[in-house]
């Protein structure tokens, strides 16, 4: 079971964290390759800012354990390395405030994964929470036309089922559910139904489960 | 003539302008092979983030122009490419607000210039027409030393004699006065002294004349 689980490239969807030193030799411990954590959730501009300046801390803290992912061939390299490879990952995208030109900043410094909305609505689209989804608002199809131009992957995973609809049909490149379970197994408002997996799956998308149970911003925001 | 100046590798150390099309094509047409473009005089951190969100669609749209610049060695192969290579660069250090974390997000980003002040003080230093200037601050210090340590040019063109002295003596890496004329030619408050610029050859740095009467912003701001 070791050998196999070395000689796989396992990505977590989503990892957040109390971030710390010992966390990252967890992940290495653990065998990841690659993983999604979180540095923007309700945060803006600025906070989301001074979050990314906190883990570029973190890198040259810890060069020996993490280092960022820039593109695929990252992923790759990432099982000769013998480290963990970190994609910076939105669970909102609050950081952009209303302002499109912030995601190919943001793709620089090393994002690559936003989900377009947290649970509630925001200036993209709404959160799989709000009673009532008008699917992806104007803005929020500039959005995901950015995302896509310049290579960041959208995530559906706490987004309403219209926006997230929206979302698949518009964008053109792959988008994933990172970190949702079946609802067929558990009913809950994070959980996606069969059709709506089928559906992300026959449109190149990917979905990845998670135990929502164990995802502490549920527990914070989530109303279900 | 223009043998010479194609064989050349000319950098102009400060263009500041109302940037166009046009701008990007008189740069080629001229010969530059690269340039410290100003994206920040007075702004503060999301003013200069948006400035550089600008830069990035002038790029997208200019590509056949220009390109940035992230390393000497992109310099070295401007000549090759037709195009005329850009460092962002900053005219204060206002954009950092009080975080030096920030440093190493514009570096990454594509700032590769910073001057430490802008004619009067901030919360590093004291500029050229400040009548006291104690020297670098705490912050100061603290700013030429990330700057050392990510690869930022310290820049000191309009920034206080002591202050000035202080970043020569403090920084590890050579720094420039990268747009000013010897005060021995014309006295102004901008202009360096035989002193001083022999001072700052001697600990390996540069200086690049310009003719400040030129400098828009020197008429704006500036009180001598």
């Amino acid at each position: 079971m070791t050998s196999l689980h070395d000689s796989l490239t396992v990505i977590d969807g989503l990892v957040i964290s109390k971030w710390s030193r010992a966390v990252f030799a967890d992940m290495r411990e653990g065998g990841l390759t690659t993983a999604n954590c979180t540095c923007s959730i309700w945060e803006g501009f600025v906070d989301t800012m001074r979050n990314i300046a906190q883990w570029k801390r973190w890198f040259a803290a810890n060069a020996d354990l993490i280092t960022p992912v820039r593109s695929a061939a990252d992923i790759r390299r990432a099982k000769a390395e013998g480290k963990t490879r970190i994609i910076l990952g939105f669970q909102n995208t609050s950081a952009l405030e209303d302002q499109t030109g912030y995601i190919s900043l943001f793709k620089e410094l090393g994002v690559g994964i936003m989900q377009i909305t947290y649970n509630t609505q925001n200036l993209a689209g709404a959160g799989c929470y709000e009673p009532h989804d008008a699917g992806l608002s104007i803005f929020g199809r500039e959005v995901v036309a950015e995302m896509n131009r310049v290579g960041v992957l959208c995530d559906l995973s706490h987004v309403g089922a219209v926006t997230s609809r929206d979302v698949i049909l518009t964008s053109n490149r792959p988008v994933a559910y990172t970190h949702i379970l079946p609802a067929a197994l558990k009913t809950h408002p994070r959980n996606k139904s069969d059709e709506e997996i089928r559906f992300i799956a026959d449109h190149d998308g990917v979905c990845r489960g998670d135990d929502v149970s164990a995802l502490p911003c549920e527990r914070k925001r989530g109303n279900g």
